[in-house]
């Protein structure tokens, strides 16, 4: 595997050329590519710009809507649903999560359902919003279902991410940005490429037996949810998943499980719908609605402190704060770069030929 | 083991008699015992009254004030801190949880952060509350430091329970209650009793290592968060504990990873707190916030029976609806009665004669 170094800079107009050529209106072009761009820097190599031929490909399909009219069609003081018009999802969550922050400034928390959205990037992107506002910050999306509930041997949910972020003082926020699924499709895919056995627990076969191929996928078999099995809680997974379909698509009016419309645009959405698009769900609450925000910021620095400190397992693994190595790497990459695999190079590559604009190098 | 049957009229007269008998006012002690009846009911048989002799040694060892003034101290429209005066847990959280429903009505949402609390029983009691009004209930408490994070050996966090309940249509409340550590205590104690090996992922010894005693807790091991090990996700396990802590202490103001006092009454708590006695988190959305609760249940309906159709690996086990097997028991045993194992039945006839009230049989 070869990589190719390319400043963030480059990496973030090429990106904007691309959404430009889509025809989204300027602002929207730069939003999205900056959501795919700190994926990147952030190290989530799977839903940086490696996603975006994906995204051309549903707007070629008419999937996605390049100048999609967003607004808010229910509303109280403090909750709202969003119908994304079938716009990018890069776009319509930071919309949405917009005004979760308005209304949690006015009220102290604000909450937003989004329907008839498509795939939103990284969760953390959306929460770090709120946290920039001194506000807690939470983010889900349902996502094409690949993950059987336990029991099953369909495929039911998606790997439907949660994230909660936490603003703290002297360190970097805390962010709990995580699948329901035991391990990330991407973790999947490195073993599809080197073609090696992948660890029991993390899919079944299309029997429901657990395997170490990590191709089952393509056989009929299913991801499995955060606890793999019974014995080890996977009806726990399944609940997180199932919590998460239903904040962002029951009650936002979304398709919900096995209805949810597949990412790849070779396969076509279901065509018996039970709602609009994918779901999100966004939360902002005030940290000074429940106690002065530098107090906050004071104890979760002594709690970050404390957990950073606890005595290893294994003296070169200390224990990992969640988001530290993610602000690590944005901090590392905005200085030297991101680093690209030759595949998805070539694949951006053909994209620009493709769409007319220059390519990466 | 001898099981006793008792109907759910005498437990709860019984245990109201006990928290009568520790000075609580009438109306907390009515409560208190709900709280603790609706887990037996429940099937939930670890925190219903078997932990009553628990209580009553944490209220003499003055750990547990009997007549507390629970109070707000801090609050917005929507966000609130509780004070809860040292005061059972059974009381403080329906307390708190009336007030993120109150707010609900009025702005649409309502959350509560709770400091100064004692052990709340189970979280599906309150999250409850808020689905009768047709509301989104969510409720989470941290607790006793059992669970080791992701490359540790220290026990710095609690299993952590979080629970959100939906309102459905004709099925029951779709109740997602779950603790963030792989296996819960509970499971270990019936191992324990049996003295039979656990699965590997549950527990790790003193030095870090997988182990299938379930003794191990005492020879200083630790409970596993959810996900086992890394490979498997422990670190999403982690991650939701840590945010349960965050919400329910860093944001109150009560004691959070290795400095929350012990349920145990012969455990003292760490002498160098860094907040005031445990901590719990509430909150409540209404349905209606977001589309008419109607659309919300008929979907909701939906989503489940397309669940519970799902095709079952073994005939006999089908898919289970989260929150479905605790409504089947409460609807059984309103009906035929809470059995009580021998060891319990004891215990319980043992506090009576301490506090001279009338045993249970």
């Amino acid at each position: 595997m070869i990589f190719y170094t390319f400043t963030e800079q480059h990496l973030r107009q090429f990106t904007e050329n691309v959404f430009i050529q889509m025809g989204c209106p300027d602002t929207d072009a730069k939003l999205a590519a900056d959501v795919l761009l700190r994926s990147d820097l952030r190290g989530i190599d799977s839903h940086g710009v490696a996603r975006l031929s994906g995204y051309v490909r549903l707007w070629e399909k008419k999937r996605i809507n390049a100048r999609p009219v967003v607004k808010v069609v229910h509303e109280t003081a403090t909750t709202a649903t969003v119908d994304g018009d079938s716009g990018l999802g890069l776009v319509v969550a930071p919309f949405a999560m917009k005004i979760a922050i308005e209304k949690a400034r006015t009220y102290g928390s604000g909450w937003v359902s989004v329907k008839n959205s498509n795939h939103f990037g990284i969760a953390g992107y959306h929460a770090l919003m709120a946290v920039e506002q001194d506000m807690i910050g939470i983010s889900m999306t349902n996502a094409s279902p690949l993950v059987a509930p336990t029991y099953t041997t369909e495929r039911l949910l998606g790997t439907n991410p949660m994230c909660y972020a936490f603003p703290a003082g002297k360190y970097p926020p805390v962010v709990v940005d995580m699948a329901t699924a035991a391990a990330a499709n991407g973790k999947l895919e490195i073993a599809q490429r080197a073609n090696t056995a992948i660890p029991e627990g993390w899919v079944q076969d299309a029997a429901g037996k657990t395997s170490v191929n990590p191709h089952e996928l393509k056989a009929g078999g299913s991801l499995l949810p955060l606890g793999s099995d019974k014995d080890h809680g996977s009806h726990k997974g399944y609940g997180l998943g199932a919590t998460v379909d239903i904040l962002s698509a029951v009650l936002s009016g979304a398709n919900y499980g096995p209805w949810v419309p597949p990412f790849v645009a070779f396969l076509d959405p279901p065509n018996d719908p039970v709602g609009e698009g994918i779901g999100h769900f966004f939360g902002a609450m005030r940290v000074d609605g429940f106690r002065p925000a530098q107090d906050f910021k004071e104890h979760l620095d002594n709690w970050v402190a404390r957990f950073k400190s606890a005595a290893p397992i294994d003296q070169e693994k200390p224990v990992i704060i969640p988001g530290e190595p993610e602000y690590a790497a944005e901090k590392e990459r905005k200085k030297n770069g991101i680093p690209l695999i030759d595949a998805v190079v070539d694949d951006l590559n053909a994209l620009a030929l493709k769409l007319g604009i220059a390519g990466l190098s």
